[in-house]
C-alpha cells in the first residue's frame, strides 16, 4: 500500500486589515495570513476520518480573533502567537508554520481633523515566515517585489565561452533586479531576548538597498553576495539570508540604422527570458536552512 | 459582403528606458508605449495588400529611434512627438493614437560618488494617451493601481430596499478603493500654450489624495464626485474627469461568537464581489469625450 | 460646479455556480456576473443621498436568487432576467448593463454511478454582455483567451518602407494570435424571436476557428476581416464583430553561429512588443456599436 | 566573513517553439524551458572574477540549438539532452537542473490542403524537472492549473471544534481544486530502460482524474492520497508523488431570506482564503526527495 510522507494543511491567504485607534489618529497592519499544520493526520488521509482535523475555518477564524485578542505589532509576533496557539492547544498537531505577506501604507495629509486616510505604499511586499514544533521557533523574515537599478557600474566580461555564445563583452551596462530574499534569524528559543522586528525590517532593508547600490558590479552573482554579507556583517539577529534574483535585463537598442549614436541612453527592457541568479548567504559556523527554491507566498 | 468598420493597427507595449547623464547624476525614465495608427487601411483588410501598411516594427523602431532624437520630457509631450511623426510622415495615416504607462522610480542613496541607484516606487501606474489626427490633439492622462483607504468617517444608509435586500446599513465603516482615472485637457492645438505636463500630473494626483481624506463619505459617489470637483476646480487645464472605483469591500468580522467585541477594529479584505462605481466630472459646459469603460493600457 | 456625466454603479464578479440535477446525472454553469445600472443617481453623487440607490449588496443577493429562480440557461438568458429585472423593478433605474464571463467544463469518466466530475475546459473565456434601457436590448456576446497558431500559410511583405523601417520580407512566418472577439446580435426587441444563444455561441467558435485556419494569409488584417466576414455571412443573427488580436510573434532563431540551418523549424515565442490588429466587421448596411476599446470584464 | 552557500545560475523562461514537418502534416512542441547551473562558482560570488562562467545568454543559445539539433520527442528527453551537455561539457559545472513548462495544442480542422492549424488546449500545464550530477538522473514531472469539480460525493464532519469552531458539518458539499502534482521518476540511470515519457505523462492524468471522480470523499485529504495511491499503484516508473491542493469553497447561498430553498444548487465560488492540502504518497520503501513546497516554474 503506498505510504503517506510529510503533509500538512490549514487554511490560505486570510486577508485581515487591523485598525487601532490613537484618539483620532489611526494606525492600519494590512496582511495576508496563511496557516499550515500538521502532525497525528494520517487517518484523514487513509480513510477520511477528521477525528484529528481542526477544520481549516477554525484556523481562519482563529486568525481574527487573535487580531482583536493580540493586535498586530509585526507580522512576526502576530505569526508567533498564531502558531504557538495551534500547536499547544491541540494534541494531535505538532508543527504550526504561518506565513505572512504584509502590504506597506502610508498617511494621506488630511487638512481636516484626525489622520485616517492611507495610500498603499506599494512597493516591496514584506513577508514573514513562523515555524514552532512546540519546543524551537524558526523565523524567517523576506520581501519580494523590489525593483532596483544601476545605471552604470556594471560590466560583464572575461566569461567562458562555448560554441554556443554569442554575448559580447560589455564594460558599462545597466544592472537591474527584482530582489526576492529571505533571512533567517538566529532566535530559536522563548527564553532568548526577541529581536525588534520591525526595526530589523528596516535596518535590513536600508543595507540590501545600499549594498545593491554601491558595489561596483562585474557580475550579479557578486551584487547578491554583497547584498547578503552586508546583512550578516550589520546585523547580528541574522545567520542567514538566500536571494533570487532575475537579472533584468536592458538591452542597448541598436540605432546605428537609423544614423542614431546610442551612447548607454536607450535601452529595451525585456521580459523573458531571463538570468536568474540565486544564492545563499550564511553567518561563517551557521547550517543553511532556508530552501533552495523561496516560495512564492 | 461583409463591410470593414473602425480599425487601427500598432506596436503595442513597447518597453523603453532612457536614461540622462547629467555629469555622474543620472535621470531615468520608463515607459511602455502602445501606437495604434489607422487611415486609408481597406486593402490591407480585404486583400491583404501591404501597400499603405508602416510595419508595426517599424513603429517599435521609432519609439526608439525618438527616445534618442527628442529625448523623454514626459510621457504626453513624448507622444506627442510620435504621433505627429506617424501622421505627417505617412499619407495613409490619418490619425495615431499613442498610449504610454510610466513606472516612478525614486533614488537609493549611495554613500560612493555619483547618484545611479534607483528602486521602482511601486505605487500607481501614470497613464497618458495622445490622439491626434493631423489638425487637433486629444490628450488624456490618468494613472491606475493607486490603493487608499479612509479607517473611519464613512456611511451608507438611506438606500432603497427590496426583497432581495439584506445589508444592514452602516454608520462608521472602512471606505477604500483602488483609483482608476483618467482626465482629459483642453489643450488641442498647436497654437495654444502647452501645459507642464510633468507638473500638472503631480497636482492632479495631490488633489486626487486629498479630495479622498478629506470627504466626509456617505457614499463612494459622493467621495467620486469630490475628488473630480476638486480637480476641475482647482486646474485651468482640464476640462474632464472619469474615474472607475472599485468599492474594495472591508467587512467587520463578527467576533461575538468568541466572546470577543469587534469595534471597528479587525476587518476582513475580500476580493470579490465588488462594488464598482464610474463617474465623469466635468467642467461645466464642456462635453464628455471620454469612453465610459476605461482602457486598462 | 462641475457637471456630473455618465455614470453607472453596481456589483462586479459575483462567481455564482448553478448544478441542476438529472437524477444522477448533474450539469453546471459556472459564471462570474457584473451588474452595472444607470438612471437617476445625480444626488448620490453630488449630496451623497442613496435615496434611489439599491445597494451593491442587493444586485448581489439578485444574482444568487435569480440562479435558483429562472436557472441559468445561458449567459445571454440570464442576463436578460437580470437587466429586465433591475429597470422595470426600479423606477430611478433606466438602464441596466450585466456582463458574464463564462467558463466552460467538460466531465471526467467515472466508473461509479452518476456523473457529476468535472474537469475545467480552460480554452477561451466566453463573455456575453446584455444591456437594457427599458426598450431595447443589445446582445453583444464574445470570447477571450483563446490562442491559435498556423505554422505556414502566412507571408508579411509589400509594405512601406520608412527610414526607420529594418524587418525583412517574409515569405513563410508563423501566425499565432490571442483572439478577443465581440459580437452584436440583431435581436433588441421581446417581439423578435430570441436566438438559441448556445447553438449560436458554437457555430461563431467554430467559424471563426475555421476562417483563421482555412485564410492563406498575407496580414493579420487579411485573417481578422476574414474571420469576421465569414461569421456575418454564416450566421443571419449577427451583425456586426469586432476583433482584436494581438500578433503573437513567433520569430525564427538564427542558428547560423552554430553551424545550423532553421528551416523553419525552430522560434523564440515573444511576450512583448506585440503586433496588435483591431478592426469591426459589419453586415452591409449595420451601423457599428461596439466600443473601439473591447472591454476585458 | 560571511559564508556562500547552496547557489545557482542560469536563464529561465526561454520560450520555445519547435515544428515538425511530416509533408503537410506539422506538429508543435511548446515550451518554456529554465536552465539552474551549480559547481565551482564561488570566485564570482566573492570577487566577481566570471572565469567559471558560462553566461546565461549561452544557456539560452544552447537551448534554441538543441531544439534544432535534438528535437524535442518530450519534455522530459529534452531536459536529459540539455542537463548532460552543461554537466559533461564544462567542467566547473557540477550540476545541471532544467525545468519545463509545455502547452498543450490540439488541430482545428480545416478544409484546405495540410494540417498546420493549432489551437491551444489551456487546461493544464505540464511540468518537468531534470536534474543530472554526472552521475544520476532524477527526473520530476508533474503539471499545475487543472481544475476538478465534483458536484456531490462529499462530505466533511466529525472534525475537532474548539473555542474558534463555528463551521456548520455538511453531508453534501461540492469538492473542488485546483491540483497541482509533482512525480518522481525511479528512472536515474543511463543504465536503466528510460520510460515512455509522453504515455506516462497521458497515464498519470487519467489515473489522478479517475481518482478524483470516483473517491467518495470525505476529506479533501482522503481524496488526494487516493489520487497519489492510484499513480503509485498503477504506474510502475513513479515511486512518489506530491500533492498541493487548495480546496476552492462553494459555499450555498442562503436563499432563504428572499423565501427560496436551495437545495444544493447555487454556489458562491470563492476566491480567498482557502483551505490548503499538501502531502506527499510514495511507494512503500521509497524515499521522499520532493521538496514541501512545489515550485510555481
Amino acid at each position: 500500500m503506498p505510504i503517506l510522507g510529510q503533509n500538512q494543511y490549514g487554511k490560505a491567504e486570510n486577508r485581515v486589515v487591523r485598525v487601532t485607534r490613537d484618539g483620532a489618529t489611526h494606525h492600519i497592519k494590512d496582511l495576508n495570513v496563511s496557516v499550515s499544520l500538521s502532525g497525528d493526520m494520517d487517518e484523514v488521509h487513509y480513510s477520511g476520518s477528521n477525528a484529528n482535523v481542526l477544520p481549516t475555518d477554525t484556523t481562519k477564524n482563529t486568525v481574527y480573533a487573535f487580531a482583536k485578542e493580540h493586535g498586530i505589532e509585526s507580522a512576526e509576533q502576530f505569526g508567533i502567537h498564531l502558531a504557538r496557539h495551534f500547536v499547544t492547544s491541540q494534541e494531535p498537531i505538532h508543527r504550526a508554520r504561518v506565513r505572512v505577506e504584509e502590504y506597506a501604507w502610508e498617511r494621506i495629509e488630511n487638512s481636516g481633523e484626525g489622520a485616517h486616510s492611507f495610500v498603499r505604499k506599494g512597493q516591496e511586499t514584506r513577508l514573514a515566515q513562523i515555524t514552532y514544533d512546540g519546543e524551537k521557533w524558526e523565523i524567517v523574515s523576506g520581501l519580494k517585489d523590489l525593483v532596483v537599478m544601476n545605471s552604470t557600474n556594471s560590466e560583464f566580461w572575461g566569461y567562458v565561452k562555448d560554441k554556443y555564445t554569442t554575448l559580447p563583452e560589455a564594460y558599462d551596462r545597466i544592472l537591474a533586479t527584482e530582489v526576492s530574499g529571505r533571512w533567517r534569524f538566529n532566535w530559536t528559543d522563548d527564553e532568548q531576548q526577541m529581536p525588534d522586528w520591525e526595526t530589523s525590517y528596516e535596518q535590513v532593508k536600508k543595507h540590501m538597498l545600499q549594498a545593491f547600490a554601491e558595489t561596483y558590479s562585474l557580475s550579479l552573482q557578486q551584487t547578491l553576495y554583497a547584498m547578503g554579507a552586508r546583512i550578516v556583517d550589520h546585523r547580528d539577529e541574522i545567520d542567514e539570508i538566500r536571494f533570487s534574483l532575475p537579472n533584468k535585463h536592458h538591452f542597448l537598442v541598436d540605432l546605428e540604422s537609423f544614423g542614431l549614436k546610442n551612447d548607454n541612453e536607450v535601452y529595451f527592457a525585456a521580459d523573458r527570458p531571463y538570468g536568474l541568479i540565486e544564492a545563499t548567504v550564511l553567518r561563517d559556523g551557521c547550517e543553511a536552512r532556508i530552501p533552495v527554491d523561496l516560495s512564492n507566498l
